[in-house]
């Protein structure tokens, strides 16, 4: 592989696990019973590089754009979805609205490749590539340039969060189309045939499903695209939201603010990134295991576990924010447990 | 078997999940794509018999009572270090009191059989049935008076909170000892040996393992608990703070107040208040699948689906109160959302 950039991404820190470790040691409760929290309260850490982090700000940063393959009928949805979903958000009345609400995290709105012209609104950012990509079935989906300006573009807004004090960002998308993109990125970062990576979207049924299966197979075809340079796999499957989750999870990581994944569509985008700076997987954490096969065959190339089995298939980051709250418990009891010393509790009998 | 008590236990209204369902098939996202979450919602509108229903209030019991039998040696710690957790509970410095802080649920503390007096404090209910139990090793841990005691003070803590308009109950409780309670009951009412549902508890080694799992041996062949008589096996068996939990679990349902199961602890006492009154199931939400290997046995006979594999093992209600986070997101995806109509967005297109 040709790592084509610097990333400036440093290793989480051990030594600070370490540290909490032994704080979660000292605190009322069996050593490790609270399981997975514990686990979640020592990658915090890590990543942040201080064992004396909180977690206050938090942030879903949600990139849209559109996509040209639906020209060849692989959603349920049609492709205005995208754009009306968008003003959605901007009102409030969307799935990722709710929770990021419930978990107290802002959402921005990105729109990074949408086939429509939005005017200035409260709440946009109007950063737009192109809108939309060209059909992958029938060549590259982006050119280069395309790909390097919509990854920059999650980058600044990530970087832009992390230097304002978030202290976690999660990653959603909208984009009609965007989980044939996503199959097509796995199937050549995993290995895996189209088929295996392929689920229902939005919701196909079985001829649709096939016919989806058959676009994936053409576009890869078509392509070739080498799974040794992650930034050509991008450029000619797409699309401009994944570009732009791959930047945002590597300027999150340079500022060391752990990143969030959401399902199917940020995986795919986190095989490319880790593809390109292997070092961001420390900073990655998998919110839930979605219904899209693909997704967990990426999970397992990533290396991660998921915190939640729900079932979800929504994407925009619903599942991030599920998880932005279970991991702000997590750092919380790092932070707010009495110890034994300090409760006067008796420590296990020697045995 | 011989149902003792009229519980008033109604079951849960499905056709209140149905019109829930029909609501969330509006809403802006494909049907089914937030799995889990609407069958949450679904399940806790049935549970209240409302289509109009929120989630406002919650609240977590702590119910905590001393072990007879630690005098056997099935602890990793003292017996004292029970009513040192109930301190800890009061100055807010444990694990519960953390977690319920993160979802914004009140933590009500209940002495309901602890070997310690307690002077008055804030917060505290003291409603002390016995010092602890009997020894199960060598008889029975109660008397059925003590049971129906015990069940009392759960149900009125329950119905208070209820009348008071909690929304939703976790159950959590803190004895030590009580796994081993537990993990009687849970071998008499699923008919698995000792061994199958024996833990480590707070942190046993082999040879102690062994140990207890012996105790739990004995403690079978000199009580013989039959398992069609549920409130025999609770009286046998104890503990007192397992019977106060089946008392709250059917004083919450018949006001129609959802209870979250915590652990092995609370899946031990819901297979006795379901044994008593299995319409109770309906209103009982599994928060987590605990390490304890009689937990998963459990579940199962109760046929309920864990939310959370966290390897959780603390007790308190720490996994009550991360599922009544994921449980609230849940009434608000419903109650939050914006319909496809309201926010002019395109259904999918015809397939």
């Amino acid at each position: 592989m040709t790592a084509r950039i610097t990333t400036g991404v440093v290793a989480p820190d051990p030594s600070v696990a370490d540290v909490l470790q032994g704080r979660l040691d000292r605190l009322t409760k069996p050593r490790g019973s609270l399981g997975r929290l514990e686990e979640l309260a020592r990658w915090y850490g890590a990543a942040r590089g201080t064992t004396t982090s909180v977690l206050r700000r938090k942030a879903v940063i949600v990139f849209a754009g559109d996509h040209g393959v639906t020209v060849e009928g692989v959603s349920a949805y049609p492709s205005e979805v995208t754009a009306q979903m968008v003003y959605n958000f901007l009102r409030g009345g969307a799935g990722i609205n709710v929770l990021a609400r419930h978990v107290g995290a802002e959402v921005v709105v990105v729109d990074v490749g949408i086939a429509h012209a939005f005017p200035e609104m409260e709440g946009l950012r109007r950063c737009k590539v192109r809108p939309g990509t060209a059909n992958l079935a029938v060549g590259p989906a982006m050119t280069r340039e395309d790909t390097e300006a919509a990854m920059a573009v999650g980058m600044a807004v990530a970087e832009e969060l992390a230097a304002s004090g978030v202290d976690v960002i999660g990653l959603g998308e909208m984009g009609i189309g965007n989980t044939t993109s996503s199959s097509a990125i796995t199937a050549v970062m995993t290995g895996a045939v189209p088929r295996a990576v392929t689920g229902r979207g939005t919701g196909l049924d079985d001829a649709a499903w096939a016919h989806k299966v058959s676009v994936i197979e053409r576009a890869l075809a078509v392509n070739q695209p080498d799974p040794n340079d992650p930034l050509e796999v991008l450029t000619a499957l797409g699309g401009l939201e994944i570009a732009a989750l791959v930047g945002a999870m590597l300027g999150a990581a340079r500022r060391r603010v752990p990143v969030v994944l959401d399902g199917f569509i940020s995986g795919a985008a986190a095989l490319i990134a880790v593809g390109l700076e292997p070092l961001l997987r420390g900073y990655l954490l998998a919110s839930h295991r979605s219904v899209e096969p693909g997704h967990g065959l990426a999970l397992d190339r990533l290396g991660l576990a998921p915190l939640l089995e729900f079932d979800l298939r929504l994407g925009e980051g619903t599942g991030a924010a599920l998880a932005i709250g279970l991991l702000e418990a997590a750092v919380k009891i790092v932070n707010e447990m009495a110890t034994f010393g300090e409760a006067g509790v008796s420590e296990r009998a020697p045995s």
